[in-house]
């Protein structure tokens, strides 16, 4: 079974599933699993790393993928819009700045310009830049984002811009947030903490059990692990992590001294997630398992399809 | 048409939409309208004020209607309880404290008891106090409320209370949210910014214009109003309203000094919402009229009937 939709046409995908293009934990194993599965999969390209994302194109391959970029990254490393244009993906999909400077090279390369945004009045800039896409993004998300729910989030866009595919982020990650999203008229989903607990993922062992393992109630919006990282992140945006001993002890800190800095390292290397972060969202609460990446999309369409006629089937009782 | 769950097998009412119990806004004559169309409305009993909770009983008349209070407030007035269970109300909703306390006497009056939760481990603890009926309340609600996002709060208490109705609360304003929060595999919806701007609700006409006017996006959470208004509430719980220029001018001062604590009584006397808040959730940037609430019910009911068919239209393609 196969859940059409304006997102699906204009992707040319089978189901409504969009990767979220984390940094660092979608590489182009994780990529080609979910275009392989009938959603698409997208590269977290992220911080314009070149070395990275050019190993991970490679990884890759031939999958029709999609590649995700931090906006204001970007802005600093415009060239890197070139390697990734050489590659022709099938998408790219902007986050967390002005679209508008790169819309033109992506549309004229042939990809599908998807941008998140996190409010109305960012969804309506978007559509101006020339977005094919865009995705509504809720502050239950892990990693970066900013504060408004998805749930009033996504029919807000999905009225003022009645001609996009819309796609509902954050909080999702089984066919019953599938089902909700078509719900609020949404044309798919984007999901990010479901995918850093998949087998392709390239988060750290110890990421992935904890999503398995934990309550959407451990996790928390902050800066110290964007300090301790150094990113200049623009305050309109925080990090949704785990909370950890490294944070509890850290957050609120204006800025963190440099044996902070070199113990999170450390931390990082070692893949100790009592100082690294687990970059997960509320959706964690949700997730009891680490499949692979190619079967999470046919039990999310199932479990969509199975609550969407349950639901349907409590209304009409005369 | 009527959409028959576990909760209106539970309340014995024909739809499965509560609303709120919004304090000085939830009177006898918005609670008594939301019941007369099919859901349940409670009373916003709030802070446990005695004489305003009598008053608005009698204008109820003999509507079978619920009450709310706050239930650290009820704490400090116990006595409370005795004033509304003589009235022998359909239920009784506590939110943002412990049930425990209150339980028995609750249940031993007939009385269904509504916990309203914000995390899952609050969830758990309503549960074990006795709780018949969760409402998991996100924080893209108005009012107080905490941090986590409805779209993973909802399904995670589902599944850790499969034998109890789960509410989903925040976020939610028509049809579509109705729906979504079905799909999710929630009981039912519990509506707060939807029914301030209606006819029946005491909330000021500005507030009531302003809420079918804006977007969700111009909502913020704070403690400035609580400050404003000598209210000492846990810090757990913050409250979300419409920024205005009280909220900006004063949001992260500790303490009010007392000229601008006279500024807002005088503001709210004059129903002046530049500096008088404006208690909504993000759910406004949905709402586009002031209908009568006898009307909202049947209006969400119908369209959550229409997506949730036409959610399911979707999926089948082979």
């Amino acid at each position: 079974m196969a859940i059409r939709t304006a997102l699906t046409e204009r992707l040319g995908i089978e189901h409504p599933i969009l990767c979220a293009p984390m940094a660092r934990v979608s590489g182009g194993k994780l990529a080609a699993a979910v275009s392989e599965g009938g959603g698409l999969g997208l590269l977290g390209g992220a911080y314009c790393d070149e070395s990275w994302i050019t190993e991970q194109l490679q990884v890759a391959g031939n999958a029709r993928i999609g590649i995700g970029l931090i906006t204001w990254r970007l802005a600093q490393l415009p060239n890197v819009l070139d390697l990734v244009l050489d590659r022709s993906p099938a998408a790219v999909m902007l986050s967390f700045g002005d679209e508008q400077p790169f819309a033109t090279r992506i549309k004229d390369a042939g990809s599908v310009l998807i941008a998140q945004v996190q409010s109305l009045e960012q969804a309506k800039l978007a559509a101006d830049a020339g977005a094919d896409i865009i995705v509504a993004q809720g502050g239950e998300a892990g990693g970066h984002g900013a504060q408004r729910g998805a749930f009033s989030l996504v029919p807000e866009v999905v009225d003022a811009l009645p001609d996009l595919p819309v796609v509902a982020a954050g909080g999702i990650a089984d066919g019953r947030g599938l089902a909700a999203a078509l719900a609020l008229g949404a044309s798919g989903v984007l999901l990010g903490t479901r995918f850093v607990a998949t087998e392709e993922s390239l988060a750290p062992e110890g990421a992935k059990a904890a999503v398995a393992a934990e309550s959407g109630d451990v996790t928390v919006k902050g800066s110290v692990f964007d300090k301790a990282r150094r990113f200049d992140w623009p305050a309109a945006y925080s990090l949704r992590t785990f909370r950890n001993a490294f944070s509890e002890r850290w957050e609120g800190t204006d800025t963190l001294p440099e044996s902070a800095i070199a113990e999170f390292e450390d931390a990082v290397a070692r893949a100790d997630m009592n100082v690294a972060p687990v970059v997960a969202g509320e959706a964690a609460g949700i997730i009891r398992d680490v499949p692979s990446a190619k079967d999470v999309i046919p039990r999310l369409v199932a479990e969509a399809e199975e609550k969407l006629r349950g639901a349907a089937a409590l209304c009409g009782t005369p």
